[in-house]
């Protein structure tokens, strides 16, 4: 009734509600009645066609960028156990002096043989391993990385060094670390030279028995430093105190005394110790620092001691209303998406991409088609760096390389209903390290979801126009030691892919003495220890085929006189530059987004004769992507990548990784120099690569005890079509509402064939089975038992 | 079974399974078994306590920040009427030689009144309401604005000048477009004059007949030039075709014919066109244009014809499964929520708040509260610009200021269903202009949902910590004519709260004419006008009270020689630097995020010595958020918000908005010049506001075709705890889950009480149901008659 009566006074008002002549209407445009009113109705036009859909599907070609197989692994390990002068004793048997096989994983193929393969009807390329083997049996060990195969292993299969694949030009680097059982023992000698003292000031003991206090460990790499002429191998170390409860935070516990080594060769009895630090006070010998922690003005300081502040458990007051459910996704209609589970590969609405999964990055991207087009040959993570800083050498000394750990290995299981909603896919992914073959199942996760906001919207006084936003992510996340890294893939309707990184989990620390210039103070003993992140993506764009170009379109100030203007004007105007060579192609985003960085094929305009192309632009964080520190000595020649916040490069096969798992080893003489990839070759129309960072400066403050949270330690790129169809792409969903209205009510709605969300859905059944979590499974390769796996969370690598 | 091998098998083998002794484990931790093993369990702890909660609240106190009530306007207006020296005529009956009253909104109380009211128990301020009035009846009308009050209106009730709110010294600004009928008519009679050209190149009619082909409309806002030593008012027109479908594509339809009039004063006969511009040449005369387009050689270009193109409806082939639902959100256990909802006043878990919502800027947020202590006084957007460029004098002399037209009266009823979850909360927005009061139903909404990602997680070998994210957003859309604008409000368990503008609809588009510089070609005749956003937000932080300080924290390279190192070390420190005076508080996002922004308390530490404070810093976007033309001949002085990211001033209730929006009626003299706000106030530990541009360089291309996508067009910034709380806030939430786990499965699960969602959830109830929705409700206000409201969506102002 009260509508009826509504309507009716507008009809009967109508003739005096126009606005005022000297109000604003938008634009100031005129209105024009357009259509005669209509009768209220529904429309579904648009709605017959459907399309056959599956959510099972057979992808076209091999995926000849999957991880190797459990039998590939141990066939590899059985083939290079036979090869005599490698003089291999197995994983689980072999010492420091020993020589083993550390990592087994696919060599991915070239790009020119992939291509034929995927676009010429050629064979699919033969696959080959990588052996990553550790050499122990020598006064200097070292490591090497192997090409075996072709696969499966035949007679014809051989194995060679992998020295294509490293700027260095060879395969092998030096292991100045490869005793680590005897630095173990060597710091508990050390240690126990000052027992008094360290149970004075750290109130514990740490003799490597079952109830130590202490855990020891420095940095990382570890240094060369020059004494008396000589290169010498050093390793600062410092005191970690065990957490008292389940909860891991052992790096919220440093304790603030620090000793260094010379641990250069391979016999300990030669190893020294080259002085202590406590107090910001550096003492050279042991018996400086003991005649001075004798002297009655010795300072000391507070314990950094465990307790619940370590744990991430629910504390303080009850929040209003928090006991019931929140908000959660729910999907109404099952799966839109199709995957080969056994070929990784999956196809969500206009894309189609195939997976992989290595030890030393986790999930790679391959050959994503939009619109049956590739748009991408290759997405995936290179490095992730983080680089501290402190007034104590641990802190200074610490820049780690993760792929030296590598994000396999601690890409764990995740929990449905917490990590992915509970009706997401799960794919398993598999990595083979130290003749073990481990299986993480449900560790890569498949969903669409609702980002909260719609794709496009408008409306006036007589209609409305509005399309759901839907995204397709994958996901896995990766816990190196204290950090969990989220990585998400995410595709969108109007053709775009953003990549994230999230971090969340325990800060590395620092113990709290006159190191204000490096950090807040963030609990009793405790200085949140500054540190840069930068993480690197390779984005091997292709678009409408190889030959690309990288352009910047400059957004810039002007003064310009026009035929119609008697004065110069202060205006803008876009300025298209190229960048031509790799001289000119290590790049920063510009102040205040001042250029459009684009990929585009030049000769392939669209029919306005603009360039088609790809936007890659920063999307989410924007806290900074490269490291402050240009010139590390931490990292020497293995931090070219994140010098600048995106690099370009003329793809070439053997610069397929802009940087190595073992440039840890000796970053001074890396594997691969990210610098060495530029030779001033020309970009022009070429196949290009481009390298970009993401990350955050991280100064941690009390917010990140005792974990940091993703929602302000998030960073990400976006690419998206640029001039790369006549128009948006998100037009093709049905995901749409069209709504016609006047003063009578709504007249027409058009729905498009997108079935509305209906009947019921039962929340209990979808209720995440925390005890169905599981962990791993591994496989053990040599001998080759398939038939005894086991659970392996415990034993990752 | 299987799994009872698996564990049996892991027993066995953990013997052989550790790691190689040579393979890293994560930051060179050793293992250590901290907890005997538990049965499997599952706990409940932290549960008991339980909140008492209801939907519904009522505000401790008055929401003094609430726009004015119907009556109150009315009240307003019935006083001014009787004002006889103000000479009023009734809005509807107002033509451009009479005086009326154009809006009627709330002057914001002052902040000192407030506080004493909010924080000291003093008395609510009084009410005053501001009105607008345009005073038509003179050779040279102006607008002004006048305070009334205090409300109700009573013997006491007075007005005045509102002089003290505006830089000007006076709340008077010139009206030089007064006579828009006559402009109008002008147009069409100009139009006339070349009815034969006209049809001729562009193929159709403007004579203001109802079959009319074109609008005409130009420049935004008006130039001032000076001809013969004298300042004349210039307008450029422009013919933009009517679109032949119920789709707003207009601004997708310039024509590319333009004129030059010179609108001096306010006789109409007086007025003289001063030129035509066609195809980049400039003809002085409508004869000298005749004539060239009389001639053999004149060059004719391609029209800009509309047709499907311009529609938003799909297009293009069927997406597999896309006929089926998309995930949703569903609230599976209501409201968490509550509302006072005439107050309108909301609290959400530890956050509260007031809202209000005016004719020129929309919704604001004042008096946010977390866990009892105000974060921020005033939060609100305060002027969205957007300015154009191109060689033809429309494109380049148009610089929107949307104020001028309002936020307000074009934040439209949301769909829900699409534009926020069917669960959400609607509220109404009621403004006051033209002597009507339009309350926009259901145009406010607030949610709770999940972003998609964790807050929270940890895992390790024995233990998974995960904690939801839950997100509360408060939303209203915009559509200023072409553009519409989502803005989201979006608060975090992590006491964070991020202010989010996304731009969707038609861009405003230029005829494509020798404009390559000035953007891409878009359709067949047609480029996509480039334009910067740039939109100001006020953020008036109060961190503990309102004697707060900006502060940069830099992360800089340095080069160290530590007492433990011979060398030099390159390094990086963190310095703490003061923003002193509001010389030195134009402020740049730093390169590479090398710098933290501030807000803190300097004399409030937390019990580590840090001062508690915000940070604020761009979290999605990056795409650039102020002018790149700096000294724009459109702007003149009503663009010094613009200028730079952000800025900080002294909070002075004289200075409480950035921009007014009349400064449209002349950019030149405007009333509020930002840069007059700095005048070398000293900033340290006074009431500071932070003013923050969000923004991007829009250079449409072939994607924004028919219309921008949010997805691409976004920008934002989010304050966050920063040494503010001892720990992240978000561990008090229950949304989490600890699941103990080891080779033998899972061992505990703890939930702390957070209900899972359970039972069922009807989805078809849910459905969203596009037909009610309704549009807007007006009141008139004079004679004021409040049983007879009206639909009012077509008269919008």
């Amino acid at each position: 009734m009260l509508l009826h009566t509504l309507v009716l006074a507008g009809l009967l008002c109508s003739a005096v509600a126009g606005p005022h002549a000297r109000l604003k209407s938008p634009k100031k445009w005129n209105k024009k009645t357009r259509l005669p009113e209509i009768l209220a109705a529904k429309s579904s036009s648009n709605s017959t066609t459907t399309t056959t859909f599956s959510t099972v599907v057979e992808a076209h070609q091999t995926n000849i960028f999957i991880s190797l197989s459990d039998d590939e692994a141990a066939s590899v390990i059985s083939f290079l156990h036979n090869q005599t002068e490698l003089n291999l004793t197995a994983a689980a048997d072999a010492g420091a002096w020993d020589n083993a096989i550390e990592v087994v994983d696919l060599v991915t193929p070239n790009k020119t043989d992939a291509l034929d393969y995927l676009d010429n009807g050629g064979a699919a390329p033969d696959r080959y391993a990588l052996a990553r083997i550790a050499f122990g049996a020598s006064e200097e060990p070292w490591l090497q990385d192997f090409i075996v195969g072709p696969l499966p292993i035949t007679n014809a299969s051989t194995y060679a060094s992998l020295d294509w694949a490293t700027t260095s030009g060879s395969a092998k680097i030096r292991n100045y670390n490869a005793d680590e059982d005897s630095v173990t023992e060597w710091n508990y000698n050390v240690t126990d030279t000052v027992a008094d003292i360290v149970l004075d000031l750290l109130n514990g003991t740490a003799t490597g028995a079952g109830d130590d206090t202490f855990d020891i460990w420095g940095i990382d790499p570890l240094w060369m430093e020059e004494i008396d002429g000589e290169q010498r191998v050093i390793l600062w170390n410092t005191y970690w105190r065990f957490p008292d409860s389940i909860f891991d935070g052992e790096t919220l516990l440093p304790q603030g005394l620090f000793f260094k080594s010379d641990i250069t060769g391979r016999d300990p009895s030669k190893w020294r110790v080259l002085g202590w630090l406590y107090g910001d006070i550096f003492y050279e010998t042991t018996e400086a620092f003991r005649n001075a922690w004798s002297s009655p003005d010795f300072v000391r300081y507070e314990l950094n001691l465990p307790g619940s502040w370590i744990g991430s458990d629910r504390v303080g007051e009850a929040l209003p209303a928090d006991e019931r459910a929140a908000p959660i996704f729910v999907q109404p209609d099952g799966q839109r998406f199709s995957v080969d589970e056994e070929q990784k590969y999956i196809e969500w609405m206009d894309f189609s991409f195939y997976l992989t999964f290595t030890r030393d990055t986790g999930i790679r991207l391959f050959d994503i088609k939009y619109k049956g087009e590739r748009i991408i040959y290759e997405l995936g993570l290179q490095e992730a760096i983080a680089h501290y800083a402190g007034n104590d050498p641990v802190q200074s000394g610490t820049a780690y390389m993760d792929t030296f750990y590598g994000f396999g290995p601690y890409a764990f299981e995740l929990v449905a209903g917490y990590d992915c909603p509970t009706y997401s896919h799960f794919l398993n992914g598999t990595f083979h390290a130290s003749e073990l073959s481990v299986t993480h199942r449900n560790n890569i996760c498949l969903f669409e979801s609702d980002p909260g906001y719609l794709m496009q919207r408008h409306s006036n006084d007589e209609y409305l126009a509005l399309t759901r936003n839907v995204i397709f992510t994958v996901r896995s996340v990766s816990t190196v030691g204290n950090y969990d890294y989220n990585f998400d893939y995410i595709f969108a309707m109007d053709g775009s892919i953003e990549t994230v990184v999230r971090a969340s989990g325990y800060i590395q620390s620092a113990f709290y003495a006159k190191n204000n210039d490096y950090g807040y103070q963030v609990h009793d003993a405790l200085s949140g220890s500054m540190h840069d992140h930068s993480l690197n993506w390779k984005v091997d764009l292709d678009i409408l085929g190889t030959e690309n170009t990288f352009v910047k379109h400059k957004i810039v100030p002007v003064n310009v006189t026009y035929p119609w203007s008697n004065q110069t004007r202060s205006t803008m105007q876009l300025q298209r530059e190229r960048v031509e060579n790799e001289d000119d192609a290590k790049l920063s985003w510009p102040q205040n987004g001042g250029e459009m960085f684009l990929v585009e094929n030049s000769d392939k305009p669209n029919k306005y004769g603009e360039p088609k192309g790809y936007r890659i632009a920063p999307s989410r964080g924007g806290a900074g992507m490269y490291l402050t520190i240009q010139d590390s000595p931490n990292l020497l020649k293995s931090q070219g990548f994140a010098k600048q916040a995106l690099s370009v490069t003329k793809q070439k096969d053997t610069e397929a990784r802009s940087s190595h798992a073992n440039n840890d080893y000796d970053p001074g003489n890396p594997l691969i120099d990210f610098d060495e990839f530029f030779d001033s070759e020309n970009l022009n129309q070429t196949d290009i690569v481009v390298w970009l960072n993401l990350g955050m400066h991280h100064v941690p403050h009390t917010g990140d005890m005792p974990n940091t949270v993703f929602t302000t330690a998030q960073s990400a790129f976006i690419i998206s079509p640029h001039n790369y169809l006549l128009n948006d792409a998100s037009r093709s969903t049905r995901q749409m509402v069209r709504i016609d209205y006047n003063a009578s009510g709504v007249q027409l709605v058009k729905q498009f064939g997108g079935k509305l969300p209906s009947g019921v859905v039962n929340l209990t059944s979808s209720q995440p089975d925390f005890f169905a979590y599981e962990g791993d499974i591994a496989t053990r390769k040599f001998p080759y038992d398939p038939l005894h796996p086991f659970n392996d969370t415990e034993s990752i690598v």
